[in-house]
Order: C-alpha cells, then structure tokens, then sequence
C-alpha cells in the first residue's frame, strides 16, 4: 500500500481536554513525519452509530493509503478486540464495536487484525487504548509497517446494522440518519434506491416536496426543500435556517419518497 | 508567486461534522504536501460580513503565497461566480459573495478569476462546491499551478459596504463590528482615523473612557477601558470580564470617540 | 536539543475568532516547516491553574525537543516577564504567571530566559502578546535557535501552589483538580501516593468505592466506580453517563482514599 504519512482522528473526545493532542503527541513519537487530520471529535459521547456515519462521509475521499484512526470506544479496555483494517485501499484502526461498518461493507475483501496490544511499548491505562494502543499502531502503519507485524488475522468483526432505504411498491422508505451544523436533516436515500423510478413526492413530518430541486436558491428564503446534497444522499433542507427546528425533526423520523 | 503549501481554510462549517476533513481530503489528494491551517470554522451560518471580517484579520499575517480557501456560501449552486482572486501577494478562493471584500480594499490591482466548475474532475453536488471546486482549485494553486489555467478572467467581483469609521467636526464615529470570544468590543476606528487629532473621550453605550490605556492590566479587575487592540482597532474591554456582557452591547452599536 | 520543528499551542481563545490562526501565521512566516499541534484552545479564560493542568497533561507525552507555546495570560503587557524555558528535554513558550510550574516541578535543573521583546521584530501591540512575542520566539527555538540569542538568564519563575495529595494515618486525602469531557472526575492522587498501603475505600461525595476497578465495562451502566485513569492519577467515572453531573461534584470537591 503507498505510504502517504497521513492519518485521520475520529474520537468522541471533544476539544476542550487534551486527549486528542496525547494521541498525536504518541504518533509523532513513532512517526515524527505523520500528517495530522481531524475528521471530528464532536462525536455524541459512546455513539458508534454516529461515529460510523461521520466516518462514512468523509474516509473514502482521502489519498489511498491514508490510516483512519477512529476512537470512539464505550467497551475500552473491556474484551472487545483492539483493531486494523484493511479495506477500500484504506487502512483503519480503532475498536471491533462496529465502527468500521461502513468500511466493511464497502469491500467484501476486507482483513482485519487484532492488535497486539504492547504495539505501544507498554500499556499506561485500560481506559485510553486512543493513546496507548491506538495511537501507535496507526503511526506504525504510517510508516508503511505491514500490519501482520503488529497484528494478528481476526475474524468475525462486530458490524452494525446500518438502516438502509426499504422499497416498498410504489416508495422509497428511508430515515433521516444526520442533522448537521446547519440544521438539514440528511436521509440514508441515495439515488440507487430510486431503481430508475421517478420521484413525485418526498414527504417528512409535516413538509411535503413535489420534485427534487437541485440547490438552496431554488426555493425562496426560509422555505424547505428535497435535494441530493454533497452527501450523496436525500437531504431535507430550509433555505437560510435549520430543517430540523422548522420542521421539529430529527435522527431516525421518516422520509419517504412516492415514486410513479 | 513563491509556492508555500499553505492553505488556510475559513468556513461556516462548525467542527462537529466531517464536512472541513472532506474538503482537507480533497486538497490533500491533489497536493499531498499542502500544509492545512484553519483560520475558524465558527463563523454563523451565511454570514458574509462576519467572514470577510474575520478573513481580513488573519490573512495578511501568513507568508506570501499563502492560498486563502474560504467558503461561507448561502448561494452554493446559484449564479454567483466561483472565483479565485490574486491579492496582495496572496491567493483567494471561493464564491463571488463579498466575501473577499478586504483582499480587493487592499490590492487596487488584484486581479480575479472565474473557476471553472470541473475544476476538480467532476462536480458532485450542487451544494458542496468547499469540497467539489474550491478545494481542488486551492489545491491547483498552492502547486503553483498557473491561476489562468483553472480559471477565466473575472470583472465586477462582489463587494461588502463594510462600515468604514465616519469623521465629524470634532468626533470619530465608528461602530462595534465584531465581539470576540472574552467578550472585548472591537470596533472599526483605527489610529489613522484620528488624522493626528488626539483622543479625548471614547463613548460606547453607557461607559465613557477618558483616554486609551495600554493593557487590560492598567485597570482594576471588573473596570472597562479603552485601548487599541491587537487588531489595530480601537477595542473596549473589560479586565477578567466580558465587556460585551457587562455593557450590554453588541455588533453595530455606535463607538464614539471625542477629540480635541 | 534535537529539532523536530513541532510546536504545540494551548491557549485560553477558543476556537470562533482567527487569534489562534494569527499566531500560526506568524510561526510559519519565521519558520515555514513548522508543525503545528494544538494542545487546547478551551482553557477557561486566564485560569492559569487549569492551562498548566493541561499542559502537564499532555506536554511530556511530545517527542523531546518539542517547543510548547502556553499563552493563557490574564496580565499580558503587564511588568509580568515574557519566557522561554528549557526542561525535561523540552522547550516552552509563554508569561512567567505559574503556567509552567509543571515543567519546573518535573526537572529541578530547568533553566528560564527573559525573551526579549522585539523577538518578533517589533512589537504591534500590547494586548497579543501571543502572537507577537511568544508565536516567533517559539517558532525561531523550532529552527534550533539557541533560546540564549532571544532572551537573558532569568531566576525566580512563578510557581503556582498545585495542590498536592495530603497522606494522613489511614488515608490519602486529594481533591479533584479536573472535570474532563466526559465527566470523569479526575483528581491528584497518584499511585505513588499509596506509599505501597492498600487502598480500601474511595470517598467521594455520597459515593463510596470499595475498590480500584479496572475500566468502565467493570460495573453496569449508569454505575460509579474509582480506577486508575489515563492519566495516571485516580479518576471516578459513572459508566456511560457523567460523574460529575450524577454526583454533583467538581474541581476542588475532596476525594478521600482510606488504607489499611
């Protein structure tokens, strides 16, 4: 796999405490070349689901070889296995929680190792494995260390089940699975589910779309509208202000999308 | 222009979403050696005066031949023009908005370019072109690629009216244009607004400072005072305390300041 | 001292405005392979006693030769002295108000330098300190600057009075000194304040361990216990849920450690 020296952060940890700069303090140690990127760290505390989405977003737009350390992690130091992947040309780690979903099941070819867990040196703590198991291993997979030298084969990774659009005769049905900073309430609806049939009406809550329209400006300030958003995905958006307190939805509520 | 790899990025994003990491991903995959700097992702949903504020007092500080991918965008998708602008020695990416405002007070001769929308190979969305064109071409820039290149020769940029501080026969009148996180009033009155008269009362709400001060430290702790900030502005504050809170004022509120 | 050319920043300005950016600008224009790790910008502002919590926290875990740039600095242009210090292999950056203690609790022969004032090449203003004396003093001691060609000797740092953990007859008795983002209370007893007694009791508030447990997944949900955190100090946790909210405790509540 090329090396790129790049390596994402996902954690839960929020930026006020220093646990995010603890775990790049570790990776610089082993990797003093290693190129930092935050994905988030405003992942809801113990989320996975949320964290395997946000993961989702954003993982498969970096250069092959990228390492994704993704830390959020209720079962620490509990006999849920410490992890690598191999999947999509990406390298993950981080715990078998089911995290890596998305990662999984977007490359049947997948590997996953466990890790050892003295990839650190030693281990200081049974509630910071981010900084003391994987933090260098994802620094060791930087530097181009193959993964069975830190790792051994692991089988049976813990998966989610994510909610996928469900077609019924004439509709999509789907669910809003993120709201984002802006307030658009982002579906797990992609234009696959359509299976080449037409959309008529969108309906969420209270708001009823006839047609999906391609941008914020197509409809008038603070009306709500449907589009295909950056996310690829069925987004529910109001122009200049949050869908989500307009229309008092959130994660989970239903769309469905009537089709001819 | 020098080739730095530094590309700051300005955006109304938040933290909490991957949508800053997407667009890092796609710099990244172009230029793997860009260097990334976050001026703030904090700036309110589609508040283009508050970004060209905030860009303006950063952008200047950075090396020449700094690349400035700034995307506070409401009308992503619509009309407006995506541009990139040389200014100042600095390069300028993102949308037609006004939000490059400063760049072009600064550079009578800076000049602009119309990005072209396939820029980044492809256009995915309608309503991530941070992600989709400017990150690409910010990316082509800060390569060294040549401006005319990725882009086409633009006039009538958008500009803000930003507030410029008004002269009377024995005032300065000014207003409050940003707020920072300690609760300081920073206004848009410079020194040179004085035109070498000297300052002999600053009125601002209810508090009337009868000179400018140093520091914070120059007060007893609670007390408010007049100083001129790091900003290069005239500023109220108050020692330990939001001065914002304690004076109860906010952006626009006028700032007056008397003179002999 | 090696060069590493990394340079971390923990300040009290949040993350809304560009003053934290500003003074990455200033670091890459004196440096321009600067590598910048933000430790915290979330410090409460000017509490000096939190940001050098933090900065022991996390300082010491950076590879040695790292320069660390600590600007949390209520009586900034005051007669307070602008540092640089040596210690523990390390360098660090910032006002001589006790933010440092923990660097110069940890290496007794740690030397301090009075910077000089035009570090930066002149000063610009009296309130950013932070960006104009520290940010290229710190990024000069990144290039391997000698730190005696930028300042002068300088004796009798301020140290703050961090509490320590008292030993009585048959306890230890601590305080908690951080509430951290998940709401663990973590205080200042360390293992090595046991002096090799065992630990039968933690009192905290109405809560009473009975033992140290290993990691969260050893109680049930919504449950309290007291491990040894990674921190390496003694932490009480609440499994999924905040400790300091389910208890209604925070920094300063006394923690009492009964031995036997």
């Amino acid at each position: 796999m090329s090396r790129t020296n790049i390596i994402t952060l996902l954690t839960d940890f929020g930026l006020r405490d220093t646990y995010v700069a603890q775990m790049k303090a570790v990776v610089l140690g082993v990797n003093p070349l290693a190129r930092l990127i935050d994905l988030t760290h405003g992942i809801a505390a113990g989320d996975i689901r949320e964290a395997a989405h946000a993961l989702e977003s954003a993982c498969f737009l970096f250069p092959p070889g990228t390492v994704h350390l993704a830390v959020v992690d209720p079962g620490v130091g509990s006999a849920r296995a410490p992890l690598a992947l191999k999947a999509a040309g990406f390298l993950f780690v981080g715990p078998d929680n089911g995290i890596f979903t998305p990662a999984l099941a977007a490359d049947p070819e997948a590997r996953a190792f466990r890790l050892r867990e003295d990839v650190g040196g030693r281990v200081f703590s049974a509630t910071f494995h981010g900084r003391d198991i994987f933090a260098p291993a994802a620094a060791h997979l930087s530097l181009g260390r193959n993964i069975e030298e830190i790792g051994e084969f692991y089988a049976g990774c813990a998966v989610l089940p994510l909610a996928r659009a469900r077609h019924e005769e004439a509709a999509v049905v789907g669910e809003i699975r993120h709201v984002d900073h802006f307030g658009n309430l982002i579906s797990n609806i992609t234009p696959q589910d359509l299976q080449g049939r037409v959309p008529k009406r969108i309906r969420v809550g209270s708001f009823c779309a006839t047609g999906i329209l391609w941008t914020y400006s197509d409809v008038g300030p603070g009306e709500c509208l449907a589009l295909w958003g950056g996310s690829g995905r069925l987004e529910v958006s109001c122009r200049g202000e949050s869908a989500a307190r307009r229309l008092g939805l959130g994660v989970g509520d239903a769309v469905v999308m009537e089709t001819s």
